[in-house]
């Protein structure tokens, strides 16, 4: 359950601008972004909390991850997990798993589900019932070797 | 695409804390709650905006909706759009339906349909390039006639 020797897992800063974009094109398009605007991203990713009656625990919203190659500061991986609070199960809190991707360089070494690993652990120490994710068929797999088990379909609309 | 005679559209307001959390019974537990945890809910929700390039236009990132029936200032439908503001796609908004609900009293009336149509637009009206819902397998050919098409599957893990 713990990161292998010569990696840590950190909140996304500033400076991983472009790794972390970088990171995100095995997933989808990522298109181009200026620096100070994924700042200002961070900005409103770091000052988003979700209300909570308990108010000494802050829940933050979005919780943007990174696992680093500690000798080379390189990104290993990155993913977020969105925290919604809902009328259902007693105004209970419900996590979403987004945005994962594993740096092409660092997959085969069971980083990715390290960081789903990290994620839950973050959605449950919120008091979240449930942590939600949405994949393609072929990752169904891995995210059962993560304790994920199908739950339903995903529907999506575009423009 | 308009509502029937006879019925409006708005965002979930105080007064409707009993009627709300009624008609989510349809959907899963919904749980005690007490009326000031649901006005805190309602206050947390109407003052999270979603950080915007664009100061002009102010998005909001819970849009919790019912739909009414004016005679008797019934419930008949509620649902929820959560707005949420990614890296990926440029930075990117994708929009989250949750927590769809139509009072037993007006089920087979197309209010569902009317519903999911307006969170539909309401996420489009704010920019989001996609618009998600997850749903059991025997609702995949209602969300079809909404526009939607599967995406993918939906993973979870509880506590
Ligand atoms: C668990 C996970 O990482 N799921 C991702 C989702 O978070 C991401 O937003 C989407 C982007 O795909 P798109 O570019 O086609 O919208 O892909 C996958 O569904
Ligand atoms: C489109 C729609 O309304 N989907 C709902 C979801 O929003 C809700 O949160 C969940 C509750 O189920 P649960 O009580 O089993 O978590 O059911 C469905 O997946």
């Amino acid at each position: 359950m713990s990161l292998p020797e010569g990696f840590y897992i950190r909140r996304v800063e500033e400076k991983d601008f472009e790794q972390v974009t970088e990171t995100l094109k095995v997933l989808t398009t990522v298109g181009t972004i200026a620096p100070e605007a994924f700042s200002n991203l961070l900005k409103y990713w770091n000052e988003s909390t979700v209300w909570n009656d308990d108010n000494d625990k802050k829940i933050m919203q979005y919780n943007p991850m990174v696992i680093v190659d500690k000798r080379t500061e390189t990104v290993a991986a990155t993913g977020n997990i969105i925290i919604e609070r809902k009328i259902i199960h007693e105004l209970a809190l419900c996590g979403h798993i987004e945005d994962i991707a594993v740096n092409p360089k660092y997959q085969g070494q069971g980083l990715g589900k390290l960081l789903i690993d990290q994620l839950v652990a973050i959605g449950f120490s919120y008091g979240c019932y449930k942590i939600i994710l949405d994949c393609d068929e072929k990752n169904v797999k891995f995210y059962e070797k993560c304790g994920f088990s199908n739950a339903g379909v995903e529907m999506q609309i575009r423009k």
